[in-house]
């Protein structure tokens, strides 16, 4: 529960300790968060392949421990002032509405690390069905934010 | 022990059950595999200013975590074929001796993942002069992966 409260903490003042000594700028912390996103992609990737193919325990506990490790990382401190827009041809999907909607997106952020730690702890057990579940509930905690949050390709 | 041989051996095939399912383009490779290294860029950057800065335990655990389970999570697996250079438009700075030199990048990663694990559990411990010792292995495994298979700026 407290890191929730620091990450949602971190997204609400959209700054962070982390970055207190080497602020980073913008483009970097769109860079990173695009990074940290893309990577949990991959890993929900092979999850879904492990479901639907021949499943491996072992790699499906390794993708689920860094999908809940990425979310558990404090992500809202790379919302920095002024990531809300493409800034020095470093693009970013994020709607305007994100910086605004505190509230809306702590509950969601909130939802997203407590299913993906769920994951990581069903994915250790190594029931399949319990997984397959869990990964569909981890897949609509990121659909909600992109829904309200990210612009369409 | 067994996570580092399965890290070998996918380094190894160059390929991995991981994406039998949906075969990873070269290009998807590279931006994942670039996103893992970018995130566990910031969160080593993390680390590194609460050891230089105002030290949060929380914090350089979540950072250390999320660079340990990065670690585990088979990027070998990324390493496709053709992804050893520039395709369609994407851009790589590894050598092509990565490609060759399979023993030589099996042992670096295994060393990677050992140090950046030990990290993760002394991270838990909050000995602030450990964490400074092991960071500074960790630092050591990336770049002497750095020196022998990335090409320079």
């Amino acid at each position: 529960m407290k890191k929730h409260i620091v990450l949602v903490a971190a997204a609400l003042a959209v700054s962070g300790a982390a970055v207190a000594q080497q602020p980073l700028k913008p483009e970097e912390a769109i860079k990173y968060r695009q990074a940290g996103y893309a990577y949990m992609g991959w890993s929900m990737g092979k999850i879904k392949a492990n479901l639907e193919g021949t499943y491996n325990k072992e790699q499906v506990v390794a993708a689920a421990n860094t999908i809940a490790a990425i979310a558990n990382s404090g992500m809202g401190a790379l919302y920095v002032p002024g990531s809300d827009k493409e800034v020095n041809g470093v693009k970013t999907r994020v709607k305007p509405e994100f910086f605004q909607k505190q509230q809306e997106v702590g509950k969601l952020a909130m939802a997203f690390n407590k299913e993906a730690n769920e994951l990581a702890r069903v994915a250790a057990t190594g029931d399949v069905a319990a997984v397959k579940a869990q990964f569909g509930k981890v897949g609509g905690t990121c659909k909600a934010c992109h829904d309200d949050f990210r612009m369409k390709d």
